[in-house]
């Protein structure tokens, strides 16, 4: 263990004493992000002030033997920017610059600490699109984003981030930088590592600037609620879609426990006595939207929907979105602890998947509430607990690995969009084959043979 | 060195004697495959039958000190499939099956030898769609495109093979078996290792199943060929039709000596005094490509088109393509040896990279044509030359060098959709920074410590 207050001068020495945060009361802030039941103090916090200070702090870490957890608003769901026992943060939610919207090339280029939403004002303002929507998208940074390669709401029709991804720029756990990608739509000189970067939760470098694929702005969009009595009939329906060839942008589902919750936090007239909603939204050129969402409406009726609901005006589409994107902080507030998983599964398995979860959930006698992106299989079960009751703890970890199995079992995945960080590194090491693990770990341990970025996640280095 | 003798009839042991090719009559055509100037017998060549076949061999190959060269149907313009000195060739062509075709959810997993237009065949049939169509469709295994990232017509709407591969299986070189990715369209457990393997050019895995992605079938399409006096005009059209927000799914450029060249071999009545020829596709709902023909028609005669010439049916649509496919075919036929590149600028400097193209051609006395994917700034400028001729390969060295020092300084790659192979290893090693070079070699070590699985391409392991 080094002495942190050497540390903590030479970091300073690198970044000026104004960039280094080390009272306590500056470092709770950044002990925890948005997972629950993990935190831990950093020995401080740096503000580098450009890539070059980013370099010095990783080759200094290698050399004084520290770690070092890249941060940008902490809004993971995995604790991937929670610190080790040995870290700095390294914060980069100041490096806010959106440097260049291309419209000939449709590109933009961004420092990784702009909030995502920004971005999408900004490009939207031009008539461009960057679809990525995750759930944060009003506070998470787009350097998270890659991180963690986040999903959200459009992804069944546009993808996730990394398919928006030409371009990063990284400091490598060595110090060195790289500069992967290019403004080429078609670019195949060498192995791609560019990717490999995406979704990695910041265990294999630091990404300095992000080079964004934008597309033209859907001309037209239309919004619909679309409510059920039986869950079976809503996930039929979202089976009956796809099969129809129609691509809704968004197709999302809550389950009843969400929409009471919901419309006790929003009070926005959802009918709390139907077992299943239907967020439905198709956009791109107005004849298609319109042909499309005539389309839906006929499925979802004779598939069982007791009522279809149209947002008339644009407000009223926002104030039906409103209602999917508040789910989690609806759920948040019945119970101290509130536990948001991501259990995916092949869109085909929606259905039996829903019906899993509930059988679990009462099994193990737990409150659970389901929402999640039902056109993509990714869903998102919420034990709704209390940390301090540790037997019923106990029971979510068991309910949780059981709807893990179950999901893996239909060919799907322990997480869909918020990555393993801590919170789900056992569950991963447990189901995942031992070939592929000792690849990744083969694969760290190359590039950074001293562990010390973001240490312990996603995996233990051995 | 090994004895070839004894390692023949290892190979025989493991996967049976009629599996095993050694003549030289059997082996020369395993010899070369698409790119000029490069070729060299194998050792043997198998055939395996199964995964564990391959597992074995690769093995053997660590054991025994051979290297492997995995093989389609050898259809590569970087040489990626040609022998090297101590190499066995692994025919994979043989597994064509096309296992699954999921319509539910949207998927098809398929062996790696399936030719992909056996693919689009099948998946249309069921008013499905696999974008991805490179130009050897025809005759070029999935397993190759998947090797080297293959682009395609349609890549400016679609993109390239690694948008379409949602998981792969594949036997390291170590003789580990992986499964990597599955049907859920979000999947973030772990580091993304597949996409390590997209585009890795045979040198850090060997395929064996493949898990692609398919897209509804657009419901209609339109064909148009515009003709233009100077080739900046047709230049700015590209540019004028993409500041639009129209995405054409295929936006091809042919040049004079590539329309004359195709008018001989193909008898379809091109204008040949005409500077450059766009070839134009939209496609998606029917609305939407009348509305999209429209204004693309309105954007070239507003720069000029001479003449914009419809396809009325399908036949005369797939003649108008068989044009632009049939470029590079009819480019051979005036020269003993024709080399094709594919230079690659990001989209808004195709204009400047063809006049490049022609100060180069014109400053080092070659005759060249140049035709490609000008939608996405896919460039193929092809030289006509007799490689016989030492002065005149010379300076078609001296001028990719010059081409290639363009694309870069305007942001391209000197490879779009060919890679890097044994063909422009040179290339890259000049022009890529060290530390991606760094890099890439670190990771092929870490897979392939022995060097065994297709050795010198892309670099050579130091």
């Amino acid at each position: 263990m080094a002495d942190f207050s050497i540390i903590i001068e030479k970091l300073r020495a690198i970044v000026g004493r104004e960039n280094v945060l080390a009272e306590q009361e500056d470092l709770i802030s950044l002990s925890y992000d948005g997972t629950p039941l993990h935190e831990q103090l950093p020995i401080c916090a740096v503000s580098p002030r450009n890539k070059d200070d980013i370099i010095k702090i990783v080759r200094l870490a290698n050399r004084d033997n520290f770690s070092i957890v890249p941060r940008g608003t902490g809004t993971g769901l995995s604790g991937g920017s929670i610190p080790g026992n040995n870290s700095i943060v390294l914060q980069l939610h100041h490096w806010d610059q959106i440097l260049e919207i291309d419209e000939k090339n449709l590109t933009a280029t961004i420092q990784p600490g702009v909030i995502t939403q920004n971005l999408h004002s900004a490009v939207e303002k031009r008539g461009l699109f960057y679809p990525p929507d995750p759930g944060s998208m009003k506070i998470c940074t787009i350097g998270g984003n890659v991180a963690e390669n986040s999903g959200g709401l459009r992804g069944l029709k546009y993808g996730v981030t990394s398919d928006y991804v030409m371009g990063i720029e990284a400091v490598l756990p060595d110090g060195d930088w790289v500069k992967l990608g290019n403004k080429c739509v078609k670019n195949v000189a060498g192995i791609n590592m560019k990717d490999l970067f995406i979704g990695s939760e910041g265990i294999l470098g630091i990404i300095t600037q992000i080079l964004l694929k934008l597309i033209p702005k859907p001309k037209d969009q239309k919004t619909m609620l679309a409510f059920f009595n039986k869950i079976e009939d809503a996930g039929e329906t979202v089976s009956a879609i796809i099969a129809e060839k129609i691509i809704p942008c968004t197709l999302e589902f809550l389950d009843q426990t969400t929409i009471r919750c919901v419309e006790d936090f929003t009070k926005i007239g959802l009918p709390t006595a139907c077992e299943a909603l239907l967020l439905i939204e198709v956009d791109g050129f107005p004849d298609v939207v319109a042909h499309d969402a005539q389309r839906i409406i006929e499925i979802c009726n004779k598939h069982n929907a007791t009522e279809v609901k149209f947002a008339e005006t644009d407000t009223e589409a926002e104030r039906l979105k409103t209602a999917r994107r508040s789910a989690f902080t609806a759920l948040a507030r019945l119970k101290p602890t509130t536990i948001l998983e991501d259990a995916t599964v092949p869109r085909d398995k929606v259905a039996s998947m829903l019906r899993q979860i509930q059988t679990i959930a009462k099994k193990y006698e737990l409150q659970f509430g389901t929402f999640g992106h039902a056109g993509d299989g990714n869903l998102h079960p919420t034990c709704l607990t209390d940390e301090r009751n540790k037997d019923e703890m106990q029971r979510v970890e068991m309910a949780f690995e059981e709807i893990f199995e179950a999901a893996l079992k239909m060919g799907g995945t322990i997480t869909g969009e918020h990555g393993i960080g801590i919170a789900k590194k056992g569950f991963l090491a447990k189901f995942e084959p031992p070939a592929n693990m000792k690849l990744m770990r083969q694969i760290k341990k190359t590039l950074d043979p001293n562990n010390i970025l973001n240490p312990g996640k996603v995996f233990d280095q051995i």
